[in-house]
């Protein structure tokens, strides 16, 4: 956060000239939201990050296309919950064809203007004439209102609703970043069964919003790790429309802009991450001293995704030896008697654990008290003296990830 | 299973000239085994592997030393259970190297004679004074009749004791190789808190020993997955010792020798997985059709490690768009138009699922009736034309995993 920035209990209807719509389709048991439209008054400029999984659902290959041909003329994104639309072959690949068709009838523009994103269980078609008729429902009801709902339309086991805004002072004058987004498995660098679709009322340019993104998502999405899945679907998009008036061009309101970018994105990752499958604890992991930022993150992402790790913070045991283990089967060399380990609630070094890789004569008790904190830190120092960190934020691995993810389908 | 080969009901003391001793020395509570010995009459070579893990046990680095310095007169092997001596700093390695020099006195050998493993909690420093007593008491009791009490006593979660014994027909005579391994967590390819004491009678060099033990583990230990969490102790060693006067150096009896290895040491990965902590399955997967065995290799291996798949299997839900997902993000290559997907009980290829990436027209029932066996197999075709084929064995992630681990140090 900086001066220039000011967060905003918002939505992604915040930025001017947004509005949604959040519709019981009919996908979802009992009358539940499962159908969210996001429409912009005009044109506008669009970037997008997919998955980088090798099976990918068919809105991503929709969507892929869709930009390649068009990113300067987008109007609205359609995001239905409950069906992913993957592994669905050529007939979910026409579905999601006719998604943007029936779209563009129902809101008064082209199939080339929409995006389309699914979230839910893999391998089922798409309910199409639910779909038309929530399509149709919605685009009556398009409200600024909505955003809300649309957030909550778009959650598969997400508990609560994830939307976040923020002003930003630019020379130009202010603009509005608003976003909505979803976890919550299959959460992992490289984006996980996440659905971010963020707006800005910001006038900015397709290629220079591409690379604003790319970096904030780099920062934040890519940061965060539930169970080390990777989904199909995984995407985060972000449409601007220069309803402001201000647009983005010189080098103070670029940076400025990216900045509040960056911590937008931030903010609804780490929505993600506590909001995450059976998680009970938020951990940030710190590793630092080694000899470059990917060696860093390597570390860092193995100790968040390892099982024995997660099980010992679901069950409040500080049991560090995993955390040397799990960064020792990261393939990142290192010395085991160069490392140190911190924890700590406020600051991630204020119980020291492991000094030049011999245990500390810390008190257990203490070290516990750290791990029964919901949320804590820990910090690695693999001591081979580089500038190289990184940061990651994941969660335990508690009996209700299980329960939740062996029967998601019923 | 050939027709050279009797696999027995045997132990670490099957082959001829070895005795074994199980000993309550206290590390654990309530009497329970935690020490074992095993002890030729005469000299062995001895062949052995080691955790890949950065993060190295004492008893590795020391046993490391030792087998590069002597690796054809060694004597015994001590074993305890409840303490890794890992992340122990300077003084886990001289608790280790004092092991040798009491194990040694107390069996009338060298200290290079002798090598040490430890399985159980990181970061504590060994009780030398229970130790020693532990050692001296078991020195006393050596016996053949030993060998199942030995298996019992390196079991930290696992539920029940491991050994097999196989007798093989070689042209200069019969030999047996029998052996002992425990689990239960950190299993993963490169072997997790994986111990195993293998002993033979046939007279076998050293380094011809350590190529057939690699071959074995390879296909054996190296394949199986319960958590994708390697361990700081890892070791599986083999001890010839020559005493039945069979010798392995012709090409038909490393072929024969070699086989049975291959097949002790599946039998023993395959009681590992059956007994992962928490396993109510076992699961094997098979991937064929890929450019090569390790790109088919890093797909099962990604397949066999997702949460997403192992919570899965654990609810007995045929969620297959979780193993197409976990495969497409192994960081292999491949055209998600032409994968193949079967399951089945008896064979993999019983029920086909997906077709060229697309469901077929498959029952429910008859997907969740696989699942709902406690064995059956998947096999997941890439379609990229090539020969590459791999095998993984492992388990689903339940509810006892999570209660396992989330509270194991007390």
């Amino acid at each position: 956060m900086n001066q220039f920035q000011t967060m905003l209990d918002g939505t992604v209807t915040s930025a001017k000239g947004f509005t949604a719509a959040a519709v019981a389709a009919g996908l979802k048991k009992e009358n539940q939201l499962d159908l969210a439209l996001v429409v912009s008054e005009n044109d506008c400029s669009c970037a997008a990050m997919f998955t980088k999984n090798q099976v990918v659902a068919a809105p991503v290959v929709v969507d892929r296309e869709t930009l390649a041909a068009n990113n300067s003329r987008l109007r609205a994104v359609v995001i239905n919950s409950k069906n992913a639309n993957a592994c669905t072959g050529e007939p979910g690949l026409a579905n999601a064809r006719a998604t943007q068709q029936i779209a563009a009838q129902a809101l008064g523009c082209e199939a080339s203007q929409i995006l389309v994103l699914s979230t839910g269980v893999i391998g089922v078609q798409l309910p199409m004439a639910k779909l038309e008729a929530g399509i149709v429902a919605g685009a009556a009801g398009l409200s600024r209102e909505n955003g809300r709902l649309a957030a909550e339309a778009i959650m598969t086991t997400d508990t609560r609703p994830k939307h976040v805004a923020v002003r930003v002072e630019l020379p130009g004058g202010p603009v509005i970043i608003g976003g909505m987004a979803k976890g919550a498995g299959m959460i992992h660098p490289n984006m996980a069964t996440m659905l971010a679709a963020l707006t800005t009322d910001a006038a900015v340019a397709p290629d220079l919003l591409d690379g604003l993104l790319k970096t904030a998502v780099n920062q934040s999405f890519n940061r965060i790790s539930i169970d080390g899945d990777t989904s199909t679907n995984d995407t985060v998009l972000l449409l601007a429309n220069g309803m402001s008036g201000t647009a983005v061009s010189d080098p103070e309101s670029i940076a400025q802009f990216g900045a509040a970018l960056n911590q937008l994105c931030t903010v609804l990752a780490h929505m993600i991450v506590r909001d995450g499958e059976g998680a009970t604890k938020f951990v940030e992991i710190q590793v630092t001293g080694a000899s470059s930022e990917a060696d860093a993150h390597q570390i860092a992402n193995t100790i968040a995704t390892s099982p024995l790790v997660k099980t010992a913070f679901a069950g409040s045991d500080a049991n560090w030896g995993r955390l040397l283990m799990a960064a020792g089967r990261a393939g990142v060399p290192f010395d085991q008697t160069k490392i140190n380990l911190w924890i700590g609630v406020h600051q991630p070094d204020e119980l020291q654990l492991v000094a030049n890789g011999t245990p500390t004569d810390y008190q257990e008790a203490d070290a516990a008290a750290v791990f029964a904190q919901p949320e804590f830190m820990i910090r690695l120092d693999l001591g081979v003296g580089g500038e190289g960190t990184a940061v990651v934020w994941t969660t335990d691995l508690s009996h209700d990830y299980v329960s939740i993810n062996a029967d998601y389908r019923t």
